[in-house]
């Protein structure tokens, strides 16, 4: 993987982010020393991506507690539920933002019943941290791996957003088989949709492939449909935020739309989705809270107005895809197709009973 | 109809036009005493719509002739042809252009069978060019009254790009049932999708409807799958710069994607076209050219990149839909349906054969 480029790091005590919001133009790296900095970077999306959001705010708890007084362990847990709950406050939509705090605060309990004291505990939770990114990598490698038994050699393929290396430990969930496939000299075409409001298509995903000599062709969300007419593209994939238990999906607004053109064309559209972000908890995409974001990002997105002052916006950051349109889900341990009902209840809840790796 | 600027006016010898490509930063009105800055005007997009690309051609033919040599008639009609064939070549896809142009030019030929000599015929021609501009509102308010018989007060409405007063003598085409159901105290809630590149659904339609009073929502090309799952949309109305003679549609990149979304939502889908956009002699969407416009709209739209340098990028300016998509072609003279084998051949010769008004 050529070209490729860490954009989450911790080292001398600090978290080392990429700032997404200045490529593709500036390379400019972010020291955060606070859960603050943290939080502030995940809700600026300087740091996005549900993966990277997830190993960020890991490592945003660890900062948070880091200077706790060591002598009150009462005290110590009081603040670490200040924390993950300060830090969940973020941004609502990625479930990975959740499961990895309460993965960090569940270890952090269960060191305590083990008897460990506040300094052993801090020590652990930088560890967890650490190991969340570790795992990334290899479950985004095995995404693609997963994945790249769906496509084959000469495909056009539709992507949407950033899901790629940029927003986890490496390689990407959804652009993970893009990389795999270079690797194994195939020749992919992939069609990066810009993604409005914030382009992480164009700024960030174009960006990547690019660097790694992926060959991508930047389009308009709105030439998706065009594009699919023209008979150039034969699957879609997109990354997610949430998949809800019976399948459903949260993703970058206008990844729905671009399940509802690809089953219009009889093409697969394929999710490709860490356990990390699929929640049995919430039931279907109804219980997936929608962040809204500033109308600003739609009428000044590129430092200059383009549309009329005072207008009224609607900005939806996701949206969700209903399960009826998802061809499949390619996770960490394998390609999950539909129950016989055609949701996913059954074959997600299965996914959890077997260890990853 | 408050607010309304007039976007297309011929006085003293010059076009005076709103320039489409500075607004709603700036209001500025170009000057233009030539073809060449007419032929410039409208590949640039600084005056752009259908109608109203046809109406500055109109205009721009005459400035092309008005000084042409008044003794010899033979080389006034070589000039004329001469003239006719560069303003054709300013955009391709605009039938209005052809449509116009070929209007002005038939009007010639019929002076000078009766007779007149070439001041006359200059004369003529720009009468013909007013009375264009002219039946374009009549044409556009028609269109409003035959549209609104489509709506009902309270209704949500999406629309694409800008099918507005900016791009006709007045009303608009799929905006004028917006003005006219203000005009009777309707509330229409609309939603304008920005239409990247350009952006004229966020700089033009957001801005005119506004200056109207009109309640008017904006949102990202890519929101429009999730505003019909909400439930917000009961229609969609575009306009459109050919309808091919089986009622294909092209117009502005993106309708195509809304009018999949529109039927899988169960979403009524309209074209408002004035008889001067319905092609005949192009039998299907098939035989429309695509405009592809230059990268740089999509990787520099905005006067900052916001796209790595070098990308490759696809930019048709258009798409076509397919007319099994089109709910019914509001035309000046009336809603028309499909025929019942769901074309529109029928339908839209019929149409040509009566008087309009």
């Amino acid at each position: 993987m050529s070209g490729w480029m860490k954009s989450v790091e911790f080292r001398d005590d600090a978290l080392i982010l990429l700032d997404q919001t200045k490529l593709p133009e500036e390379t400019v790296f972010l020291r955060l020393s606070t859960s603050e900095e943290v939080w502030h970077a995940i809700r600026s999306l300087q740091v996005r991506g549900a993966p990277a959001i997830g190993m960020s705010a890991a490592y945003g708890l660890y900062l948070g507690l880091r200077h706790a007084d060591e002598g009150n362990t009462d005290a110590f847990f009081a603040q670490l539920e200040e924390q993950v709950t300060y830090l969940s406050s973020a941004r609502p939509t990625a479930v990975n933002l959740f499961w990895a705090l309460e993965r960090l605060r569940n270890r952090a309990y269960h060191e305590r019943e083990k008897g460990a004291g506040v300094a052993a505990i801090k020590r652990v939770l930088l560890e967890e941290a650490r190991r969340i990114q570790q795992e990334d990598e290899q479950v985004c490698r095995k995404i693609g791996e997963h994945a790249l038994t769906l496509l084959s050699d000469g495909m056009g393929i539709l992507t949407h957003c950033n899901p790629g290396s940029l927003a986890t430990a490496k390689y990407g969930t959804a652009t993970a088989p893009f990389y795999l496939a270079k690797e194994r000299g195939w020749n992919l075409k992939v069609y990066a949709g810009e993604t409005r409001p914030v382009l992480q298509g164009a700024r960030l995903t174009a960006w990547e492939l690019q660097q790694a000599g992926i060959d991508v062709t930047l389009i308009c969300d709105n030439m998706a449909a065009a594009v699919m007419a023209n008979g150039w593209v034969q699957s879609v994939i997109v990354g997610t935020d949430r998949v809800a238990a019976n399948g459903d999906v949260a993703n970058k607004i206008g990844t729905y739309g671009l399940a509802v053109l690809a089953k219009a064309h009889g093409i697969p559209f394929y999710v490709a989705a860490p356990l990390s972000s699929v929640d049995l908890n919430t039931a279907t995409g109804k219980g997936i809270p929608i962040e809204e974001r500033p109308a600003e990002e739609v009428t000044h997105g590129f430092g200059k107005r383009t549309a009329p002052e005072g207008v009224r916006v609607y900005n939806p950051a996701f949206d969700v895809t209903p399960h009826t349109f998802v061809t499949a889900i390619v996770t960490e341990k394998g390609v999950v197709r539909p129950d016989p009902d055609g949701g996913y209840r059954e074959s997600l809840r299965r996914l959890f009973a077997t260890p990853v790796f």
